[in-house]
């Protein structure tokens, strides 16, 4: 199935670019309310499932057994951008848990927030596996370890028992049984598993609103949703989409980027959960599309709609900070239309 | 007209991405040789054209006034790393016409080398506009403007005589009329106008043979091409595609990338030139497309096919160095068929 236009890259009098992509908005009862493109194709939610990931945490009772509050639950289901305070925070989960960043197995990279990256240079020091933007999932998960017992080591295996609660997880919410046959390793080592676009809305309908989900997983969904909300920095940060939308919105928007242009999210409130994939890869296109999205289905407010253009409509500037383009998204993206919108 | 396919993301068992493209391959008397997706539509090559943009500084006598060889001349023509070397040839061509990096109007960034960036960072330093990957280009542009003896200031605009200059070169070669209502303005503040994917192409195998230009042009492109063979280091840096292809294969390819995902080149002895875009403007792509396009029309030894195999079909590796996947070229670009090529 062909993917429709859906972000348009404009520079001058030209569209520069353009970014195709699916896009599957669901209910909690799983009924369709927005499918353009492929929703049906697996894709590889990457680090947008991390709010799912991270339902162990809680569900195992680590998360209470090491204190934990809003800024470690955020960050477990965080890709942060290696920020001093996102690594203080890894570092103290894991100390909780009677471990360093030794422990973490998703290898090093520098942050991807320049300022701390350039102060890290600058201070003669090096990016360790704590700088990861998953460090704080890969605490989450090594508490989940230790709080069963089990030997951490290998954790990010398929086969490790942390994996495994991971992926029962993801099967659970998104109602389908994920396979080896579609199966990729992520940046951060651990599987990730092909599930269509449908199925990851549905999971964040699900997420969003605890509808049809037990009561204490339900209950431990409230409980990562809360603490995004309340520190949306640690699950993100200074100034990244994520952070900025949940600042914005609070508990009215769950947003969660992911590698190669997925993005998912639920809204609450509005008992609907998101996702979407630009099909080359783009978080610039992604992110013009959940911005999209959201506009379309939460009631904004005019300062609110006003804060939103900036991600729906982003500006590009130049070297000399002057504004060359910007993107857009597609018609079809961005108008609701009563017969394609149910609800 | 639709774009197809090009190039494929893999990861684990799935194709987790797509990417589109047009492609253009034409002999320098014009006929096409290949043709995929949307060659007629204006694209604006970004930094592609470089070395087009370069023939002011020979053909105006500045390269000889100013003493520059092919280190200089190879700046001129480069998107590069801002590594320390590229910044001292940068310097050294403007201090040739009495100038120095407060001159240059093309706005700074940190080097896009990391290792340049972090060293700089922790030297205590900030970015200026020499590490800007065009200050080659824009120092070529300020000699050119010392040598008429014009005022330098403004010469970023396209009224400027040095910007008049450069879009006569652009015409010339591409044998059409640009035009203000195809018109944006470049990362460096100069210009960029729409040119049809052929009309580049047609440039490029013109500029890569010098058939059909007049003898001063065609020498001062052969000096230009000689100069890229010869130092192509200075064309991007360290592990660049443009760098290391060149390195490869001397003056038999000339590469040059963009912005935006597009990419121009020339195959001397076999009288072509390339111009290539990626949809959605994805480098990563534009890069295989222009690996898979050398590989299909260049005479290769065992050797130099290996070698290129990793620009042709990359592999992408995760943070702790696992080999989680790579891209590879649509058959459609790789195959070389009887009455599709016809040369």
């Amino acid at each position: 199935m062909r993917n429709p236009e859906l972000v348009e890259v404009l520079r001058g009098s030209l569209v520069e670019s353009r970014h195709r992509g699916a896009v599957a908005v669901i209910d909690a009862d799983g009924a369709a309310v927005l499918m353009l493109g492929d929703g049906a194709a697996p894709v590889f939610p990457r680090s947008a499932v991390k709010p799912l990931q991270a339902l162990p945490l809680i569900e195992s009772g680590a998360a209470d057994r090491y204190g934990f509050g809003d800024e470690e639950l955020a960050l477990a289901c965080a890709s942060h951008g290696g920020e001093p305070a996102h690594v203080a925070v890894a570092s103290r989960m894991l100390a909780r848990a009677g471990l360093d960043g030794a422990a973490l197995e998703c290898g090093a990279h520098w942050p991807s927030h320049q300022a701390s990256s350039q102060a890290l240079a600058r201070s003669g020091g090096a990016p360790s596996a704590l700088h990861n933007n998953c460090s704080g999932k890969h605490a989450g998960f090594l508490c989940v370890a230790c709080m069963a017992g089990v030997d951490h080591h290998g954790y990010v295996a398929a086969g490790h028992p942390v994996q495994r609660e991971v992926r029962a997880a993801i099967e659970a919410l998104t109602g389908i049984g994920v396979s080896e046959d579609q199966c990729g390793i992520d940046g951060c080592s651990i599987p990730t598993w092909g599930v269509p676009l449908t199925a990851l809305a549905h999971a964040f309908a699900r997420f969003g609103t605890g509808r049809g989900l037990p009561p204490a997983r339900a209950s431990a969904a409230a409980r990562l949703r809360a603490a995004c909300a309340a520190q949306p920095y640690f699950v993100a940060g200074t100034g990244r989409f994520c952070s900025e939308v949940m600042k914005l919105f609070g508990a009215r928007v769950l947003a969660k980027t992911g590698a190669e242009g997925v993005f998912c999210g639920a809204l609450p409130d509005q008992g609907l959960g998101i996702a979407l994939k630009c099909e080359d890869g783009a978080s610039r296109a992604a992110e013009v599309m959940m911005a999209a999205l959201i506009a379309r289905y939460l009631p904004l407010s005019g300062d609110e709609r006003a804060a939103l253009e900036r991600f729906m409509r982003p500006t590009l500037r130049n070297w000399n900070g002057i504004a060359v383009g910007g993107l857009r998204p597609a018609t079809m993206l961005s108008s609701r239309r009563p017969g394609i919108d149910n609800p």
